[in-house]
């Protein structure tokens, strides 16, 4: 497993299911959404304009993808949507960089560091000013990821929060 | 990461929060529980029935431990509560079964496969006779441990249900 065929295998629509765990009062928030991810091509406008943010080189980058979300939540009725662009640049087959302009846990931009377990597992370490997050996604089948996310604060003494999403795909895009 | 040290560090008092996804319907069930994990002598008269009963020389198990949890859904009002033995038989550092007196999908004994991926989490897959479990546990420290189980069908085509768990360390046992 490489970032291409990672990216590959997740390009299209996804119905997913997340559990937030809300450790120190143990709250549990479920959230319904729809996920959207699209590949991009290198020299799109906005690729380009997050490579030069960043001091990298599109000749370095490969996959690029725009993922978007709406989300309902049973604590708030309140929908929650948006799209974010990412753009890996691989170091090795197993490790490499992932610039997102918008990250998960603060509203700004993002260099996180990711690499691949022998069992295929993709890990994603995102640092924040205040926090950090720590995921794992992987493929129980073609049809079925799950990602498990935890936000830790950036002292790294504990997590927050643990959320599991299992992702079931919807339609191929081609 | 081997078996002794991964159950070393799971010996004691757990709260756990578990969600659990069921995939057709898309419907959540919480569950909270405490769990608690201590070890047994290799000599212990029950574990030694469950290696007779498996056929394994007792001389060839590690760390064998009793499981005891007590659990309420919010998809009910009765309280779930049971315990079991588990016996580890490693096969090398890395890898090996596990025997257990009750599974989790059947109230049959079960023997499951382990595996540690090179980023320390237990893999355990148990075939079960109409179903089989793909369980990932890991510790994110000391006194946080997940849990990812998936539970297909026999003949592997889809997954039922996916669950996680993540629990929190209440006490160090001695």
């Amino acid at each position: 497993m490489d970032i291409q065929e990672f990216v590959h295998r997740s390009i299209g629509s996804w119905k997913s299911q997340r559990s937030v765990h809300h450790l120190a009062f143990g709250h549990f928030e479920a959230v319904t959404s729809t996920i959207q991810i699209e590949d991009l091509a290198i020299d799109e406008p906005a690729v380009l304009a997050l490579c030069e943010s960043n001091k990298i080189s599109p000749s370095s980058i490969a996959a690029p993808f725009r993922m978007s979300w709406r989300a309902e939540s049973d604590w708030d009725d309140n929908v929650n949507q948006g799209s974010s662009i990412f753009v890996p640049v691989p170091n090795s087959d197993r490790t490499g960089q992932l610039l997102r302009e918008i990250g998960y846990a603060e509203e700004a931009p993002a260099v996180a560091n990711y690499s691949f377990t022998d069992d295929q597992t993709f890990v994603l370490l995102t640092p924040y000013d205040r926090a950090s997050a720590e995921e794992k996604i992987w493929f129980v089948s073609p049809t079925l990821r799950c990602r498990v996310a935890l936000i830790k604060t950036s002292a790294g003494t504990g997590a927050l929060t643990a959320s599991f999403s299992s992702e079931i795909k919807l339609t191929e895009s081609s």
